[in-house]
């Protein structure tokens, strides 16, 4: 049964494909590249010469090739509506990378043709949800150890930005990962968010709003706050407290050799999301793969609908961010296609 | 020179005045108790005579007699004003336990009675000031290491509440201290206050909002969040970490003994603020007791402008809390006679 | 060229073959399992049909099966030697489960064995060295930023034995690992073993020395302590630190979600080895699967040598622990084959 | 009762002597220096002028003076002798920093001296007796959470030496301190030394074994190992993990901020062990200055008898480290006057 590799088109090969070109090859099973797609054809042919597949230019090729069994969506997010909507009318399975569409409203167009398609096929690449301590944070929470969950202290911490990165792009690019955090972690669906800023950093580029301090309320009666702060200069952080009505827990304290010398004790920062999520990105893209072999979805990764919730919400945050007043999530009825 | 002991007048024999009793007789140097004061005689009179004391049922004897050098005022916040404007005309050294009084007018009162009066006079017991993490964490913030500060997370939570204890409480009895330890760590005032709350813990009193989420805005720009949460059921906790243009730093994490047994590895958590802040009002007894020997107050410690200025942020505080709007703090001129 | 997945030949399929089966179907690219054998038929036959395989009762027809191109021995070590010496004949890439085999005299052949065949085909299952945590204190120790190391100081826990577990086997099967990590972190040789033992636990079988504390030197001068307990009750733990002359590292320090609640704060422990070096053994397989594609071993993993020299060790460990004084280890001199 | 505030003679004015006499002055209550002793008469007098003392350059006349209720002994080991067998014999309270005497035969004279007297009055400054970590870690041990006892591993760092120590003194000013430590926590007798070390770190002065590992038996059964390093370069580190039969907890992992900064993660290191255990120091002087007030000594502190028998494991260990195996502790049987 596993001698039948998933063959697997990839669509997109700049970092973040060509990172998931080397998982598929390396660290996954059961799973082979079959196609690499990018507007760049010699960025494709690279990436999938690696893999023993074919380059091509064309995005839709990879969806049409009859020889491609699952396709890894990696492109930007502005491309992907299209894609989306031709992979389920092929019924092929679809990891695609967050975020699923740039606005809510092209989201719930995926969500309504997966919906009629009948069939869950898109899996959105919020991999927190498979990392071991955000899952071990969840299972406490599950079980009911620490009672209801009131309150999620996040923060969210990059080293610096790349050229041209904007106060919204906090929240579409950074906060969407608190978002679905959020959302996964206490079951239910976030109802409006605020934001608010201290003086910005002097390390942060000129006319960034940068950190600032993004809380949002859920359907749960849970209220979340998150420190995002992507110029912080020192490395990449993401730690999450829940606080129950019994206790609390936290993840994301550092770990790693403790070490002692002259200057005082201590370990290293993670450089970024790659080094800090890797296992769970593999995690992410195995359990696909082993999901999309048996023609479903991961019942623990973000859906079609999480994405379009995620959405959604990146939306109310930055009108918030804009305002300056506390924007409400404007959702669709969640339908029984969906359950959270 | 140190043969000549402070004789100390206190007045408050409640459970507070007791153990403040117990810290002059056994664990200050340059110290005794001359006078106790309490309405209810017998207690005045049992704490007096454990420490070589005569008890009184009247507080302003304290102040007229002339064998008091200095004043500790641990009665509850509603009788404060008339013994401290008191102790002021007879320039007699006062630690005051917080709150200074009850509301920012009556200690603007008492402010301008001891500008007037010339002399620095009254501290206001707040004790985290002493704290030795935390007085480390204001001596990284001043060096300047971690750059400009931006934010402070504080985490501020206590096992349970007594009978009685309201929400507008959380604020003048609890969230105080953070107003408190922000104006004294970020060197700025307090401007505007907010108040959020998720759904209450099922584990807290019928009424009570709890946990709520208090956000608050300073003078320097930097954005102060607080949890405060008084019935979290498992112990006190007090932790604050800042955030700075070129790093962070926490204090309150847990420490002491670290165990590995059936169940898992981990430590105890403090019972209360006695225990966990026990050798900071140690500290601050004896920095009080040392300055007033020299007929001045400690410049570390809250001053008489410190205490109005927290009156003045729980007032707005609590305004937030039962508006649910932000609120801006009102709050006088600093006079020069005040330096921050 | 990933189109040809590497046939791997398991022989054993008890706990540790099962789980090394399941391993290669679900977390390892670019290898499957073609056979399985256990003289437990049904075993062999479970285990293979869960991964596409055929099982067989005969250990050597896997070595002799043209349809092979590496084996994973996970049988019992008495009988490793016949099928180690078979697979390097055959010019067979083996991953051999510790240890090497039950004694250095029958381990020597082996090394002889492969030094005569002239290529590198054998590696040992010693998995820490695939660990993250550990792979990161060998890269601080030879980029020498903590100076040359002078100790190491090691704790080895299980929560209990199973049933006949012996003081010897504390260190063949427990105690193995330290002589292995330190070999390499220290990249010397073990050259004497003392073993003290403090009075038994009463949580520990009748006649068992356990704890005990095992000390080696080494060729570099280094020392090496170890407390190996193996009824410790509560979990699983692995702890190293390095002390070397400017500074020191510990790895195995306890990670998880940081959990509050009455009774204390703290986390969970590992279970056993394959909750705590889970991903260590993945690594170790997917690298030895790479490395076999290639005709070669992996350099980081330990080789027949390492084998060899740990199987010594343990050697002067038992005769250390039954004597009650210093052993030393007799080693014959390194091969130029075999680099440190 | 408490005006009158117990006289403290103090002999040595040295660095800890001026140490105790600041103590003395500001935060211990109840007592003050009477008068201050050293040979350089200068030194005498200048420590005594801070405290409103008087000094004298003779240690004997500190303990005929008839306005001295109790001493403090700072000067070299050395001169211990005599001057604890004066102050015994005129019945005064002594808090006698380590050693008691240089040597065991002499430690014995004090013991029979003092037993003879049938009065406790010597205190020996032992002082992690005294911090709040050790004590708890006394507490878990006496109340059985973790089983009985089996090990302890100690870690006893210092950053550096000043010149001239001497391997020797590494057992003798340094492991002492895990002589009493271990004595106390196990309430049992050490029984034998064994010192094995490394090479030696290129960072300690030439001829000095450093660091070394020091191994010792006891009574009870419980095996003790101590890594000594006194040029370990970054700081002072005391540690110390008790292995019970049920669960294991360890002291003196690193407090203080936690920082985030480029560079990485971590906290400073304490300097010496006047930062490490400064409060243990007060408490130490506090509890000896409230017994002294009524006659006795502190039940918790290290008595006479504990002196001589530190002295004896001491001579034992320098035995040990010079011959490089196992030698026994030569200890008198104890009297009932010293239950341990």
């Amino acid at each position: 049964m596993q001698e039948q590799q998933l063959r697997v088109g990839l669509i997109g090969a700049g970092r973040m494909g060509a990172d998931h070109a080397l998982r598929i090859r390396e660290r996954i099973s059961g799973a082979r590249l079959a196609v690499v797609a990018d507007p760049d054809l010699d960025r494709a042919q690279q990436v999938a010469g690696s893999c023993g597949a074919r380059g091509t230019a064309e995005a839709h090729e990879v969806i049409d090739d009859s020889t491609v069994d699952a396709v890894v969506i990696a492109s930007p997010g502005s491309v992907h509506e299209p894609l989306l909507l031709a992979a389920i009318e092929r019924g092929l399975p679809v990891l695609c990378e967050k975020p699923l569409t740039p606005d809510a409203k092209s989201s719930l167009r995926v969500v309504e043709a997966e919906e009629a398609r009948g069939k869950h096929l898109v899996q959105v690449g919020f991999m927190r949800r498979f990392d071991a301590e955000f899952a071990e944070l969840k299972r406490l929470l599950d079980v009911g150890d620490l009672g209801a969950p009131l309150m999620l202290h996040c923060v969210h911490r990059n080293a610096s930005t790349p050229p041209g990165f904007t106060s919204e792009m906090m929240i579409y690019d950074s906060v969407v990962h608190e978002f679905d955090t959020a959302r996964w972690l206490l079951g239910s669906e976030i109802e409006a968010v605020t934001v608010r800023a201290p003086r910005s950093s002097s390390g942060s580029p000129e006319g960034l709003l940068d950190p600032q301090l993004v809380t949002f309320e859920t359907s749960s009666g849970a209220l979340v706050d998150v420190e995002i702060f992507v110029n912080c200069g020192f490395g990449y952080q993401v730690r999450c407290e829940a606080v129950g009505e019994r206790g609390t827990a936290l993840v994301g304290a550092d770990g790693g050799p403790l070490v002692h010398r002259s200057g005082g004790w201590g370990g290293t920062i993670s450089d970024d999301f790659r080094d800090r999520f890797g296992d769970a990105f593999d995690r992410e893209f195995q359990r696909w793969a082993d999901a999309a072999h048996q023609g479903r979805t991961d019942p623990n990764a973000a859906s079609t609908w999480d994405g379009y919730a995620a959405a959604a919400a990146c939306e109310a945050g930055v009108q918030a961010q804009s305002t300056g007043t506390r924007a409400e999530v404007d959702l669709r009825e969640r339908p029984d296609f969906y359950a959270l």
